[in-house]
């Protein structure tokens, strides 16, 4: 038989926590939160209405304080981040550049979160150009989850003034040599550009304002976003090499029941 | 005969301006102002009163916002705008460490300007290291004034929400390789540093409070300052060509009368 003994919590309950992969445990009460499953979709709260979507939330309206009318250049832009990143930018206005490294997330892109501009980086030799041409009026956000060389050639096409929120250098984390780039780093002296690093929990405090946007654009059908479902726990780990691969779009989830 | 055809200057007078190099020409006042020669020595508004003494307190007051008690890591510390970041910083009750490439920077800046912590970084095979032991609470704000390596060493070090001022990177200009450092930029994202670059001349608005600190500083006699002076126009290709390999100290100046 399965019962509760703790008051806050009914059979049944679906709850939020970071408790690692585990399928099953014995808990307290404590380090989980109970999630509203008649709001919105579970996983949701493990996406677009949790950490990620926050993080694209919070770097674009607090860490770059974007304004309606600018030119934002986001990596990763079909990953769980980017693609809220892309969204929420579009939302306010923004004209949206995004990368991406396969066919198909290009056009999800393209078609599914209406983003201006779209590359391919696995299809251009040289990054920067690209870019260039994409953004003939420079970049006043870039939006980095990746660093590297794309990093690189953002520096090249900041505006005065532009702002850099890094939220990930995924490119750079498994590297066994020494990442060369962005090797025109200089550049953010003339350009004054601010290159600030984030991490969600910064902005915790936030949240009710955060989940106050985020659910009304929810409502009116102004947000869409994709989830990689892996089943079973056994291929956690298979789900999680895939997000250094670039094989998963959007939120990478592991389904264990 | 000399004489004045503008009221608004007088025969025998200083002036400032940026004008390049050259000894004599005609103006019509447009791009030079007067310089009051009875409040301090004239060249002074060439560096603690003019352009290398406000990006010094801009830099600390208005980039990174300083705050008493922080530790302050300095780059080219004896250099005509880190001598300023060091003594300003000192000034405002921050812990400070500077770096310089020779024994008599070295001795000047633990003589003279009392920084707390000093290393040669020509003598240190592992700079990372040698800042480490000398900041073992971390480093709240980095005056960055080379980049490439010592940014490298300083990004190991800083401690969460802290501020790296990106005023130069005389160490990359002239590099004819890519510059690889810093190769651990990553470290940004968890610390949640924010780098920013800086030109004075976006604080332009604000000389009347920088003059009036500064000048405070200089009548209490609470700043020195070195001057290294070449003579004679021709040979301002010497003294500029000495910034790059680390042969002055202070604000380098050319005299041409």
């Amino acid at each position: 038989m399965i019962e509760s003994l703790n008051a806050d919590f009914a059979v049944g309950d679906y709850v939020l926590g970071s408790l690692g992969w585990r399928e099953k445990w014995k808990s307290t009460g404590e380090g989980v939160s109970l999630v509203d499953s008649k709001l919105a979709p579970v996983q949701t709260f493990l996406g677009v209405l949790g950490m990620t979507g926050m993080t694209a939330w919070a770097g674009l309206t607090r860490v770059a304080r974007l304004k309606s009318g600018s030119t934002v250049f986001v990596s990763a832009a079909s990953g769980a981040v980017g693609s809220v990143v892309c969204q929420i930018a579009k939302l306010m206005d923004c004209r949206v550049i995004g990368s991406a490294g396969n066919a198909k997330k290009i056009a999800w892109l393209r078609e599914k979160a209406h983003v201006d501009e779209v590359f391919n980086y696995n299809e251009t030799e040289d990054l920067s150009g690209e870019l260039g041409a994409l953004a003939p009026n420079g970049i006043d956000v870039y939006f980095d989850n990746v660093g590297g060389e794309h990093l690189e050639a953002a520096l090249d096409h900041m505006n005065i003034h532009g702002v850099v929120v890094s939220c990930g250098m995924i490119s750079t984390y498994n590297s066994t040599e020494p990442v060369p780039a962005p090797r025109n780093l200089f550049k953010i002296i003339g350009k004054r550009v601010r290159i600030e690093g984030m991490l969600v929990s910064d902005f915790l405090d936030q949240q009710y304002a955060f989940l106050n946007d985020m659910s009304g654009w929810i409502k009116s059908n102004a947000l869409v976003w994709e989830e990689t479902v892996t089943d079973g726990l056994e291929n956690a780990p298979k789900a999680f090499i895939g997000l250094f691969k670039g094989d998963n779009m959007g939120k990478s989830l592991v389904r264990i029941a």
